[in-house]
């Protein structure tokens, strides 16, 4: 039984996230409908990371166990073929690397970027990609301010209440803030995530370029571990699962 | 009565084009609209260049004569205010430079973008944005033979038969096509264009970037002046009207 390494791109917005529910339109759920379609297989896959409802993914990573050995260009056209209405396709698929290869507990790294349009007039052509800001930030200071973030810390602050991770402590290897003529791009790297933390991170440096907060704020906050003490949690929209490494 | 340059972007997937129509939803349409909304006036626009049904902007220049002085930041955001269910917004508002500066007649330059997806799985994120090429385009071969079609021509060969322009003679001053990553673009500056040139060229010069025609057929169908010797359209949706130049 072969295991597939897929690659998705998705837009997450018509999605209530990654993760399969009942009755309700999900990433799972669509490429598992389409490996039912192509296959007539009924198999459930394997994320790297399960994204939040209207979050987007540019290259996020699963598995999927075939009984049938199909060769991986099928693999990719045909799920594509069963996914051509949908909001979500396969960018590349390729046999796993080994038999244990497994898309979540392998990875050793993820990256998200956050996307600003800072600009007054709202997004038209980039609405639902991106989170809509419209007074002018300093990207430079939320830079500064983001790199009090990078490291091994306890991350209560920027934790989702409901997150189901054992423990708090992660580290974030990269932490980077640059603007785009009038967008402004959040860049994130670590082994993993907790839920909602780098939206949390996110909102919370959006108040640095506000203005609001300074960076000595984001440290007080970060040592504080108290999830109250987090800034506001940027919207869905702008984040995008941007890449998962394996070694 | 002070006249206002606006410049616009607008999604153009769900218009009917630009110019507006009894009973279809239009970019005019919906900006004079949005005008009556706040100022209590019933105008009528002029736009710099008449986008086709599903052709994006931008930065589409359009000009607005208001009754009453409003100054350019209460236009801007008035306007938006009631544009936010729309697909287009008002990028920038201000004074036109003179009483007798045109939107469409002042205008010296007009640029526009075509975008090609090329790569084998459909379009998910850019949808409706870019024209999706599934084979190998070879962008260095399309700009080359994009470099037959700058100057001074009779571009019959790629004018819609509808075209109203007087003349087929254009000169067209840059014509360039670069590889971003997975994206072919191509960028066409002259100081006007006739109706579908710029799809007719795009979609002519795909055949060369798929090794169909070369360099010397597009400058043999140029020369033949006849628009049955036109490659196919390309589709709206990777069309975007880039820019209006004013002296």
């Amino acid at each position: 039984m072969p295991r597939y390494k897929l690659t998705l791109e998705y837009d997450g917005t018509a999605y209530n996230g990654f993760q399969a529910q009942e009755d309700q339109p999900t990433v799972q759920g669509a490429v598992e409908a389409a490996i039912l379609a192509f296959s007539g297989e009924r198999i459930r896959i394997a994320a790297a990371g399960r994204t939040d409802t209207g979050v987007h993914a540019t290259a996020q990573v699963i598995h999927a166990d075939l009984e049938r050995d199909w060769p991986v260009d099928t693999v990719l056209n045909a799920i594509n073929a069963h996914l051509i209405k949908q909001d979500v396709c396969v960018l590349s698929a390729e046999y796993a690397p080994d038999p244990d290869w497994h898309a979540r507990f392998s990875a050793t790294g993820r990256g998200y970027l956050y996307r600003i349009l800072n600009r007054r007039p709202q997004p038209v052509l980039e609405r639902d990609r991106v989170w809509h800001v419209k007074k002018t930030l300093d990207a430079e200071a939320m830079h500064q301010a983001a790199q009090v973030l990078v490291g091994l810390h306890d991350f209560t602050t920027f934790r989702d209440v409901g997150c189901q991770s054992k423990s708090p402590v992660k580290t974030l290897d990269v932490a980077r803030v640059s603007r785009f003529g009038e967008e402004v791009h959040l860049v994130f790297q670590a082994r993993s995530f907790l839920h909602r933390q780098v939206r949390s991170m996110a909102g919370t440096l959006v108040e640095v370029g506000l203005g609001r907060w300074t960076a000595h704020d984001v440290k007080a906050a970060l040592e504080a571990k108290d999830r109250a003490r987090c800034g506001p949690v940027a919207p869905s929209a702008g984040l995008y699962l941007s890449g998962v490494r394996y070694d």
